[in-house]
Parts: C-alpha cells; sequence; structure tokens
C-alpha cells in the first residue's frame, strides 16, 4: 500500500507530513499501534486489494490520552467508492468501544472539501481553524481545520 | 535539569505526557532539534543554575511546517520570578526570527489559568477547547486549549 500512500504524502495536498517522508518512516509511523495504544486498519475489496488504510491512537500522552484522533489514506484509483467513510465509521466506532472520550483530527485541510465534507457527515465539528496552516501546492496557503467530535461515554438522560 | 522536568511530567497537572515517561524518552523528545528544525533553550541565573526551558519546532511537516509550537517548563522551585515569561518571549522572538509564520499551542490545560494567562499576555489567543481534553488528577476533566498567534511575515501598511 505504500504506492498510494506515497502518492499521497508527495503531492502534499492533504497531509500535513514532510513531502519527502521515506516509506520506512511511513510505515513505522503509521503502524506503531502494535507497540503504542491504538490501531490501524485497512480497508480491502473482495481479493484482498487494499483500498485503503487508517490509524487512530491517543492524541496527547497522559492526562490527554482519552482524546483520540486518526489519520486517513485513500488509494486514488479507487476513490469515490466510500472507502473513505467505510473507514471513517469503522474507526469511530472502534474508538468509542476502546474507551475514548473524544475524537480530534488536528489538521483537515480546508482546501479538501470532500474530506471536510464526508467528516462533517461523520459528526465531527470544526472547532478551529488554524489561519493559513496549510500550504497547498496549488492554492497556496489555506487554513487547516481542527475537527473534533465526542465519543462518550454516554450521558444519562437529564444529564449535561 | 530532568528532576523538575520529571516533577512536572510526573505530577499530570500541566503537561500531557505520559506520567511515566522516562528520563531518556523526554531528553530525546526534547533535544530533538539537534536532528530536526526548531531549538530547545533553557533559562539559567548568574550561576549557571537550569530555571526552566523551552523547546519549539514544526507543529506538522511539510505543507504544515511553516507553523510553530512549542512546549515549555520551569523548575517550581524557581516559579514568579518571571522565566516563564522570559521563555516565551525568546521563543515567539526566536520563532518569528527563523520565519515560522504562527505559533500554536496544541494542548494548554483549562485549569493552569496562570499559563493561561501568560501566554494571553504574550499575544497567544484561544482558537479552540477541546471539551475535558485533560484529566486534571484533581480536577478531574477540564479543557484543553488550542492557542495560537500569527507571527509574520509583516504585513505592509495598508494590506489586510
Amino acid at each position: 500500500m505504500w504506492p498510494f500512500m506515497r502518492e499521497i504524502v508527495v503531492a502534499g495536498e492533504t497531509f500535513s507530513w514532510d513531502t519527502g517522508t521515506s516509506e520506512a518512516d511511513a510505515r513505522a509511523g503509521w503502524f506503531r499501534h502494535g507497540h503504542e495504544a491504538g490501531f490501524t486498519v485497512v480497508a480491502t475489496d473482495e481479493d484482498g486489494t487494499v483500498l485503503g488504510t487508517a490509524e487512530c491512537g491517543p492524541n496527547h500522552g497522559g492526562p490527554g490520552s482519552h482524546v483520540a484522533s486518526a489519520s486517513f489514506m485513500v488509494d486514488a484509483r479507487h476513490s469515490r467508492r466510500g472507502v473513505g467513510r467505510a473507514l471513517g465509521e469503522h474507526v469511530l466506532d472502534r474508538a468509542r468501544a476502546e474507551g475514548f472520550r473524544g475524537m480530534q483530527f488536528n489538521a483537515v485541510a480546508e482546501s479538501n472539501v470532500r474530506a471536510v465534507r464526508l467528516w462533517r457527515s461523520l459528526g465531527m465539528e470544526v472547532l478551529a481553524t488554524i489561519p493559513e496552516g496549510f500550504r497547498h501546492p496549488a492554492a497556496g496557503y489555506v487554513g487547516l481545520l481542527i475537527m473534533y467530535q465526542r465519543l462518550g461515554p454516554a450521558r444519562q438522560a437529564g444529564q449535561r
């Protein structure tokens, strides 16, 4: 799955990673959850082709580790098939099941309108926009969104 | 300086790090700027005693690397002497000089009112509050603030 991950990273249009990130570093980061809390998943079709992937883990350590963050990549050759939505739903459900109390996305480029629309449809809200926080290769400086959703625990009736 | 850093990390009152962070991991993280963009500084008094320390580097990679983030620790035995303010002013000035266009703090516990007041006085604004994003050992769940300040480049007269 490195080929499509590399395309996404090199393009510099959606991910705030060094565009020269090596395969080894990308894999070490993406699959770090073998060592740390959290998880990494892949979405495949019937014949096992990897269509996309996501990773999720604590956004901060210690006293901030009950809020998760997650990252998503979908192979451009398999876009518009609902892969991102399936990954997003799965990650939110599993993060909730693992006891995370919230989900925070730290860096969604405002120009990535399909992603923003998708995350909103899954309940994520824009908490803040870092002004000119992302430098898109074509559009120039655009806002970088911080999105958030409460995951739980479920509130009791009458509880605030 | 590990003794006072350890106190701060173990207390879990202000830093969103694993409270069991080892000295080796803490040092490797705090001084990573020998290898990556950014810098680490210490504040000392006349006889060389370390009073506090700060580190600053890109908050994201690649297309997000023009916005900095920073962390600060002050030895509790030397608090209320302006160490945090001196470190904050220095870090903001140097980040601006190094060409960062903004400064973002990702995780300021709302309960850390002295820090919030200090950062506000240095021009940082609260962009968002992650609800219950920090679990204070005594106060329980409190908001986790994301603070931001534009650093430059300097705007021309008449420019918006």
